[in-house]
């Protein structure tokens, strides 16, 4: 441990001191789990937590990347820092991500105070989520006054992300059907701000009807979130979306629902540390894969059923006697 | 145990013959995780893998519906029964299945050769595809010759479902973006049939051939998805497309890779049920949750981090000495 701190100490110092190769090359540790990441991830915790984080969400299509430049550029207009996390789909067939290194053909890529940085959806499951969690908490610890997290697409993924963000943007456009589609993806549910983005479009203010009045039968809830327009290509609309998030930080605050979001995060993620640590041991090399796999041709011929051989590996591992046949 | 095991014997021997009230109790019991669903899950479970399950996926619009109903009728035509499993997105304000409750408009639903179940999305992280897989157990041992899954969207919960499917059933209609949509989502690489539906529309050969030639690029498979086109609303393409399910299935066993999917499932489904087992045990009442409440405030203030907290709590359950700091 003593000579593993050491080992990224320099990083470390550099990620918190808002050193951008330093931010790089500690998410790409993380990115692949490489040997210091548990030891970069808890030294950069506690500075975390912010209420800094931002995501942006919505369909594909609906403008996000625009909208994610021109708030960035507002930001540097105010002298504020900015990170930014793309999270993107794969294409399955070549592994890399489709949009993942596309270039951003203006001038924020090039500005020193913005820290720009992909991902691209993983095969495995809960995989990406977990993973950018941890990458926007490094963008936190550079303590950058901003943190932008475009996220495309409207599946677990992005729900998981969103639960990662102080705030929540839900961008949607003037299209048939999306409405509806934003409703079953659960993302009128996670908006804290929403988006009609592309607003000169013919069936803007239908939109903007639509979303108010599904938003008016969320009850209960003390943040009504307020409906903007926005023409992101045009740099419309992005000074008040500026402020809209501003105002929901500023409740978050004052109402004690950010601290209560923080309370509820950080239960999550030490129970997924210890959960996948257990997992881990389980299932290494030495673990209970092999009786497992000796367990298979039973189960196959169906002489065996999965649960009695869940509860011969709990017995012979000592954490639990037996499942609890009584509950889920 | 005992008395148990005889509260649900008339009911698991109901659904092992097929009896649809029996089934439908059954899997009520599973989806609210009643006493007894360990039980009926684990007595079930040997009957199951069949080789028989298949899933419809793809985009809302496509007309998945329509097929999957056209696809039963063909089914009911040889005489064969069919368990239908609609997975349904939820709509989040009433908490209930948007479309989950829609009645279908045909004669299949009045057939007592088909047995159709809707479930709606649920909140929680990877909730409803373990839910939905083990309702495809059940269905499977009813011993219904077909059973046929449809999901509703393109997000993480499909691609579990279609996970625990023998054969995938892509839809598609030709519209804009479809295509570049379904490769963003990872549709593309589960797909072990492809359908081009609404196939009279402007546009449908052009999609035949975009997905042809992303077909191409995956290499190093035995199996070459074929791409079917129907008008399922006419019923004109329904054979051809059951023609394609059964030599995919006949595929799966003649190669061996039928075999190789049933035990990777098994594997997941045992290690699941260990770690689940092992989560429940931790954060129940008289576990650790007490203990990570206290820890909060540390966090919160910065003085702990989530790992020395996670080790705190390993260290306490006595299942594991430390964090292995060097891996994932």
């Amino acid at each position: 441990m003593v000579s593993e701190a050491g080992n990224h100490e320099a990083l470390i110092a550099g990620v918190l001191n808002g050193e951008w190769r330093a931010t790089a090359r500690a998410i790409s540790i993380i990115e692949n789990s490489e040997a210091g990441r548990v030891e970069i991830l808890s030294r950069l915790y506690p500075s975390g937590r912010s209420g800094r984080v931002c995501g942006i969400t919505g369909p594909s299509g609906a403008g996000k990347s625009t909208l994610v430049d021109r708030l960035a550029s507002h930001y540097r207009g105010a002298d504020e820092r900015v990170g930014i996390l793309c999270v993107d789909p794969t294409s399955p067939f070549s592994g890399g991500a489709l949009l993942g290194d596309r270039i951003r053909m203006n001038e924020i890529v090039l500005d020193p105070g913005v820290f720009i940085r992909s991902m691209a959806t993983r095969g495995s499951r809960g995989g990406l989520g977990k993973a950018a969690r941890e990458v926007i908490s490094v963008l936190e610890a550079t303590g950058t006054e901003q943190v932008l997290v475009e996220t495309v697409g409207v599946g677990q993924v992005e729900l998981d992300i969103a639960e990662a963000a102080d705030t929540v943007v839900v961008v949607l456009v003037p299209e048939s059907g999306d409405g509806i589609q934003a409703m079953k993806a659960g993302l009128m549910e996670i908006g804290d701000v929403f988006v009609v983005n592309k607003a000169d479009r013919d069936g803007a203010e239908g939109l903007r009807i639509e979303i108010e009045s599904v938003l008016g039968l969320r009850t209960g809830r003390e943040w009504r979130p307020p409906v903007l327009t926005t023409i992101a290509s045009e740099g419309r609309g992005i000074t008040e979306l500026a402020d809209a998030i501003l105002s929901h930080r500023e409740w978050l605050e004052v109402s004690g629902e950010g601290e209560r979001r923080r309370r509820s995060r950080i239960m999550s993620y030490v129970k997924e540390i210890v959960q996948d640590a257990l997992a881990a041991s389980l299932w290494e090399e030495g673990g209970y894969r092999r009786q497992l796999e000796e367990y298979l041709p039973e189960i196959l011929e169906g002489r065996r059923d999965p649960f009695s051989v869940a509860e011969d590996i709990l017995a012979a591992s000592g954490m639990l006697e037996s499942l609890n046949r009584d509950s889920d």
